[in-house]
């Protein structure tokens, strides 16, 4: 049985076929947060700090720590911070610290630059999850000793040289490339957690299947876990959270064991919940009779993040009801 | 590939792997709804009526017409009453022949009575789906001979003489003998929807696993398109109608086809239009696109109700852009 183990300093949360779904948190990033990344580069991790909180109190098990940010103020004065080289290297583990004073959930280390991935690795307690090898050639050569030296889990992107090819047969092959080339490096199946890149179905109509039909293959063929961007599939649609609450159960429903999302919001966690319990992952339906009281509460007028919160404090005041394992 | 074909005065409607999903409205059914029993009891349509309408224009493509009354004053006076093959062979072609002067839609004919079918196919105009055969033996020696004189499909209930097996190998079974019953009428595998009885999570925390595995079997090994009352999985939970738009998607992922449901509910229908398009069954998204002006709508303080016939009312205005093929 595939299992994908992450910790943080006291909390273990498994990535698995018989496990619930594994929200990871999304939101800390500056990429294309520009008054994130503005904050950052003044010291301020306010927002860093309430995102933590807030995510995993609205029920992300695991939050990514991205640092991509662009401090444009610091490169005016000195040119070596309009190199990510330099800059995220120094910023990632200020964040990976501030996260962990503040919440115990596992990380999941992303960063497009190797110093920053081997920085937040050294900063992080426990049994953080990397964030991404692909199947690049030089990516391949870079990650992949790394998540051997620090014994931890990585998400392959099924992507490589060549680019995201739309056919599905060659992601699946980049994918077990990848796990063929982690195996050389004594790096084992289940610590690989492939993401099979999930296109928006408005501009590719078979995008959504091609997902399904991916996460079973990938869990038959290669016995592993899978993860994605589970917003990119309603890329440029109106409602967008409806096809994402949709999307979300069938990949679920197809063997999808973990997402990257945003988790303060409601529609789709309520999906995710329902779909735990659909898959007989929420024994007694404790979780989905729990999330009920937020959606009680949201009803009477309550944030969902605020909702949430109470619920988090009432659990852990109630001798910890609702305390992850 | 496996198509089930119903029709309509004038309309075609096909239950199919490569279809949207087939949501057959449910509404008309006096059965536990007493006001509408005594409604019936009097002559009084305009229930009946209005839930035809409003059906159609909220999203079914099929309306199930149950004549489940019971007449409790009329029975007072007149013990023939007291018996459901007095009444339902009356009040069934009644039924029919109202809902079809209303609304261009394939009838769902739905009794326990044997002379109800019979007078419900009667006066159905078109091909109606007829409910239901089981897998008892009485019933396939009573209502077989009635699907193949009429030439109709029909929903196949797979339980049989004895009851409800809570082991889906043994529903698996039931629907095969079914089917081979069928055949040795003459009536093709393609002419059967499969309902393989959907338990409450609540009770059997399997019971959502069951189905998916069921309805792949289903498809994959019989090779018939599927039903179910969807509503049933969630019997007896807080906020029923989470649980029931994430079963939907998970359900049409897994290859269910169509489902017997209330379409006058946002979240499903909402939940069944996202799987449509995610299963590359709503060509341009027009039919999403579409669904989120009605949402926008209810945004803005409409019923979903309301929304819907609006919507309807404004796209056969506009040359039936929403016209159903």
């Amino acid at each position: 049985m595939t299992r994908t183990v992450l910790e943080s300093k006291t909390k273990t949360v498994t990535i698995g076929f018989d496990e619930p779904f594994c929200v990871i948190g999304e939101r800390i990033n500056p990429t294309g947060r520009k008054k994130l990344a503005a904050e950052l580069e003044m010291d301020d991790f306010s927002t860093v700090e309430k995102d933590a909180i807030e995510q995993v109190a609205c029920g992300a098990m695991v939050l990514d720590i991205n640092s991509g940010a662009v401090f444009t103020n610091k490169m005016a004065s000195d040119p070596r911070y309009a190199d990510n080289n330099f800059v995220e290297p120094m910023l990632m583990p200020e964040l990976v610290k501030r996260v962990q004073a503040l919440v115990d959930v596992p990380l999941c280390i992303d960063s497009s630059v190797p110093g920053a991935l081997e920085a937040g690795l050294e900063a992080a307690e426990g049994r953080p999850l990397l964030n991404s090898v692909t199947g690049e050639e030089e990516r391949l050569e870079i990650v992949l000793p790394l998540v051997k030296k620090y014994n931890v889990p990585v998400v392959a992107i099924s992507n490589d040289d060549t680019g995201i090819s739309e056919d599905p047969d060659v992601r699946f092959a980049v994918a077990k490339k990848i796990v063929e080339r982690a195996a050389d490096f004594g790096i084992p199946a289940h610590d690989i957690v492939v993401d099979p890149l999930v296109m928006p179905i408005g501009a590719m109509a078979t995008a959504g299947q091609q997902v399904f039909t991916l996460v079973r293959r990938l869990r038959d063929e290669l016995g592993v876990n899978t993860t994605c961007g589970a917003s990119n599939v309603s890329f440029g649609l109106p409602h967008r959270h409806g096809i994402n609450a949709a999307f979300l159960p069938m990949a679920i429903g197809a063997g999808m064991t973990s997402a990257i999302m945003n988790p303060v919001r409601q529609v789709e966690m309520e999906a995710i919940k329902a779909a735990n319990m659909l898959m007989n992952h929420d024994p007694n339906g404790s979780a989905w009779i729990g999330f009920s009281r937020v959606i009680d509460a949201v009803a009477e007028g309550a944030t969902f993040a605020e909702a949430s919160k109470a619920a988090m404090e009432a659990g852990s005041g109630r001798g910890g009801r609702r305390r992850r394992r």
